[in-house]
């Protein structure tokens, strides 16, 4: 239950306080919620109804009337579901999905000529092998954990998306003005991306992706019982290009990581610096460690040649025994997790899982640690103890910090000033409110808490169960996305958000970064460019009414537009084995207009977008008249937008 | 925007109306919305505050507390997507996603042993010889449009969920025990299936299917450019089953089907009873028409073996030219659309869609079409106006209708009994009321409004535009579904709920009806019965704590157990090639305790619920080591739950 108990205001209370105020309760039919407000009514009576729309934290629930608009745009992983979700803040409306690593039957993401191009254009020979010999063109699933936007300067700027794979070892990323994936990265060398962020400063020109999972560097199955030939890695992928950067190897695993405010350091937690091949090797330490890379020393041994090229990319060795200058490591209790920069510049938040404490480093000691070999501890500026569990910690920009505790299933919202003092010896309690989330916290997130421009108005936390929170729904149950007003002193929860599996990460965006969004593709886009190529040699103008049938062998490309409610084709013919490529092309120019194309009992089907070129390939492999459809409402004669693929008998 | 202009309150009125109330309003923060209750404060003003919780119409808004559980169950289709959502109503949260057609990266439908062995069961040889040119096993994709419940005497029992595939001519259903699909069965001879509805009364025997798209009966290529071989068909599975019962030959296509409430009829739309190829052709006549099959006719006409049988298929000819007592042909205006059997079990509602009536045919009439030969137009008994692009129409409990206007962006509000008087001629006016939804609405849905136990409290409005309600994503967005307080005399618009791709059709369920749902399966649950077959040839106990790895010439299994944080076996070995199936039993008893199993590199992920038993078979292509882990989180030391697969190389 929510934790109500220092309110101070019984609900009893407020409402015989109030004129007037029992009838209107009534009124209310049960939607009354305790809000901050109304527990702080004497200073909040203005006489005006504010002009509802988005629900401000400081009396908010987070409802948004109809017609209103979210005050932010939430960026949610999706964890083994392989996409990205756009969701509304603090409505907790999943506003879209973006697939990336998953397949998806309505847009046909994973099934798209365009979108299997993205999946393979970095596609080892071992994935191709893997994949060819199980008879898949790509892999079927994902595994998203973390979402992040690019940065200008320390603060969100519109441009990309950025997210891992950890189950298939990859990095992604989405443009945010048609908010689709346009890159697929297959990290190689290290084994299962987890913890992924974005360079903050000066620019996001590198994405710094963690490999968690200790493997061979030479994994072909020679020394693979001989743990001493296993290493993890750490990787830089330059965010423009989406290609490999720089590596890392490094003593120890790699679970999250983050970046500074300055460009010179990344750092990452590993809950595994013992190299341990089970559970009780991987927890026998009672310390781990933080790795801190310094970013300049690694360029510069790059930009002088001093690497070893590793299946294609540049690789330094920071680990330990190299006594190098890339990195140093600073012991942190036993299997920590999160690893959180505050935006106040200064502050490196680092969760203690197994340890009830967060383990805050000032980054401006960094320096002493590569130059003076100081003491890597002595970087620690502060230790709270703040609960069982602490994961994850989130920002406001008041300075005070919210932690996720999960085995207490807890936020504690803490103060980093104050835990500071306390550390050198002040009687200061840091920890400022506890509040009960349901249940098993994982990620949290203020809105932009991981920028310069931190907001003080909600926190979403990110809950591994919801037991009883929802409806039953069977063995399979929602996670729980809470939503919580921390505007005032004390935290709020005001929504329960269930989420298919399995969001592990957040971010929220102010609208105003988001301008460049389009609604309509731009004609010239570069996502169907290679299909434009093929056209253009095969004397089609995808910009013009076109429907054309160009047969090149036992190719057969076919070519044609829709504007609602019709194809350009009534019908086309091909013949039994052909390999078919439809092609089409959305000439209508009208917002939310998206086509879709659909052929019967072919499994084939893609989403086309007003003004989108999208094209897939099939092998029609039975004679007979098939009715390919638009499955995406578009009129209403929409169920009549159909026509009809002849495919002649082979000996026909 | 709302269409308030009748309400004769103005918001400023009411807060003026009522002591504190300004105040009050002001605490709100801006959260205050126009509700009924508000609107008739007078008779509401009830000194408690109800206890919160479940949102009821007539004052609720659709927000439901923390913690608190919504009112209902609701299933929505999701077109192209695939999968079936569970949303809570009134909150219009989703709270859980069944994958069906769809591919899910999350629970690894489509890629577990058992769920392609559902695919596969019925699968034509058409089909797998399609599959087979493409590399695939399955088909990634579906079109899911209906979502309905097993009905026992007219309501709603909570047994199964019945949904179609139009893209690959498919019936699936879901158990509602544990909310998961276990039977996909492909529809021989017809094409597209669109519409679908349970039998009704006395109980679902059957589920009717309607095949949309006209193509030859033998359909090899050899007959295909002459339409006059070309033949819809209109299918009843068994219910049971999962089998097809038997097929009906008709003239025109078949779009909406339903049921009544005797279970002596069946009925559909056509809107191409010219059975025409192009859009022109389709439109051409001012009249369509909605077939009548008689269920007992033709069940007789079975039990006599009076049918031809087609691709293992008892198919009976109730077209027109074959003069049979199967059907009968009822015109309505040009390409009629919805097809919905009202609560009052008389009246079945058709809309006209390029017409704007809705056409109210008397089921009680129907008897007369078939023993006297009566016009068939003697059994309208009203067809009011109601505006452009009527779609579908809804029921309440006290003889209201709500029907979709397509082209007016509107839910128009009539009253049958008064639509009625006003065909026979009285001065009556049957609209009640019109609310602009927002934009272009299909499918709208009351509470249980298709049972005998139809509310009066909530209507959910399935709009295919959602342009300016939420914000931008991209070229790609969202529905709109809209929730819609009917307990008043006017309908108000509560909340905007925006969906992915495309949620055609849904309904929404007491609770109490969903009384059989199941939080940790059953160790004996036939979903594994054929892996559990396998494992006890193996001589494996899938009940017992295993860890286990049987060679099988170059198959393998490997039999595992997981029980938080750990899997049983922390590593296994097999051969460069070898095709491994590993088998996963999760001994966990704990509500909501998932465990996961995914292999690095792999494209391997399943969902492992507790006391579920799941399996995946992949080639293992590639020498190394890969490590498998718990995708799912399941404790606090869930990312040290991984083991290593080691795959030796080939000449080893």
């Amino acid at each position: 239950m929510e934790s109500n108990e220092n309110k101070g205001l019984s609900r009893r209370a407020i409402l015989g306080a109030t004129a007037g105020g029992a009838a209107v309760a009534g009124a209310f039919g049960g939607r009354l919620a305790l809000t901050p407000a109304l527990l702080g009514l004497g200073g909040a009576g203005a006489a005006t109804v504010a002009g509802a729309g988005a629900a401000r934290a400081a009396g908010g629930t987070g409802t948004v009337a109809p017609g209103q608009l979210d005050s932010y745009y939430g960026f949610w992983s999706s964890g083994q579901t392989g996409e990205v979700r756009i969701l509304g803040v603090p409505s907790m409306r999943e506003l879209m999905r973006i697939p990336v690593f998953n397949r998806c039957s309505a847009t046909g993401w994973g099934q798209t000529d365009e979108s299997i191009r993205i999946h393979q254009r970095s596609m080892s020979d071992k994935t191709r092998k893997q994949l060819a010999a199980n008879g898949k063109k790509i892999h079927d699933n994902g595994d998203l954990h973390h979402v992040h936007m690019s940065f200008t300067e320390g603060k969100y700027d519109g441009r990309y998306l950025y997210m891992n794979d950890k189950a298939n070892t990859r990095v992604a990323r989405v443009r945010c003005d048609v908010m689709k994936c346009d890159a697929i990265l297959e990290i190689p060398n290290a084994k299962s991306i987890h913890g992924l962020r974005p360079q903050k400063w000066p620019r996001t020109n590198y994405i710094f992706a963690n490999g968690e999972d200790e493997a061979p560097l030479i994994n072909d199955g020679s020394t693979m019982q001989d743990v001493s030939t296993y290493v993890n890695i750490f990787t830089a992928v330059d965010a423009d290009k989406m290609e490999v950067a720089w590596q890392v190897m490094v003593s120890g695993n790699l679970d999250n990581c983050d970046a500074d405010y300055t460009g010179k350091w990344a750092f990452s937690t590993s809950y595994n610096s013992e190299m341990g091949m089970t559970l009780a090797e991987m927890t026998e330490s009672e310390m781990d460690h933080v790795v801190v890379f310094n970013i300049a020393e690694i360029e510069k041994a790059i930009a002088a040649g001093q690497f070893q090229e590793i299946n294609g990319v540049k690789v330094v060795d920071g680990r330990k025994q190299a006594n190098s200058q890339f990195t140093r490591y600073i012991p942190i209790a036993n299997n920590p997790h999160g690893c959180n920069m505050a935006p106040d510049k200064r502050h490196l938040c680092i969760g203690g899982k197994l340890s009830p404490t967060v383990t805050v480093l000032d980054v401006e000691k960094f320096d002493a640690l590569f130059t003076g070999n100081a003491d890597p501890r002595s970087a620690v500026v502060a230790e709270p103890e703040l609960g069982l569990g602490p994961l994850h910690t989130a920002f406001d920009g008041r300075g005070n910090a919210y932690t996720s505790l999960f085995l207490d299933s807890q936020v504690v919202k803490w103060n980093i000033a104050d835990a500071i003092k306390s550390y050198a010896g002040e009687k200061v309690d840091p920890i400022k409110d506890k509040l009960d989330v349901h249940y098993q916290p994982g990620h949290l997130k203020t809105v932009m808490g991981e920028t310069l421009d931190a907001a003080n108005d909600w926190l979403v936390c990110l809950c591994k169960f919801s037991k009883d929170r929802f409806l039953n729904v069977g063995p399979l149950k929602a996670e729980n996305d809470q939503l919580i007003d921390i505007s005032g002193d004390k935290m709020i929860l005001v929504h329960d958000g269930p989420t298919f599996a399995e969001p592990h990460d957040a971010i929220a965006v102010h609208p105003s970064v988001m301008s460049g969004i389009k609604s309509v593709w731009d004609r010239q886009d570069p996502m169907w460019a290679e299909t434009r190529k093929q056209a253009e040699a095969d004397g089609i103008n995808v910009d013009d009414f076109v429907g054309e049938v160009i047969r090149d062998g036992n190719k057969v490309r076919v070519y044609m537009s829709s504007v609602a409610p019709s194809f350009s084709l009534e019908s086309f013919t091909v013949k039994e084995g052909d390999e078919v490529t439809v092609i089409v092309t959305n000439l209508d120019e009208i917002d939310d207009l998206t086509h879709g194309f659909t052929v019967g009992n072919h499994g084939v089907a893609m989403e086309i977008g007003p003004q989108q070129t999208s094209s897939v390939t099939f092998v029609a492999a039975n004679a007979g008249v098939y009715w390919y459809y638009c499955q995406w409402f578009c009129h209403a004669l929409h169920m009549e937008m159909r026509g009809r693929m002849f495919v002649e008998p082979k000996d026909a």
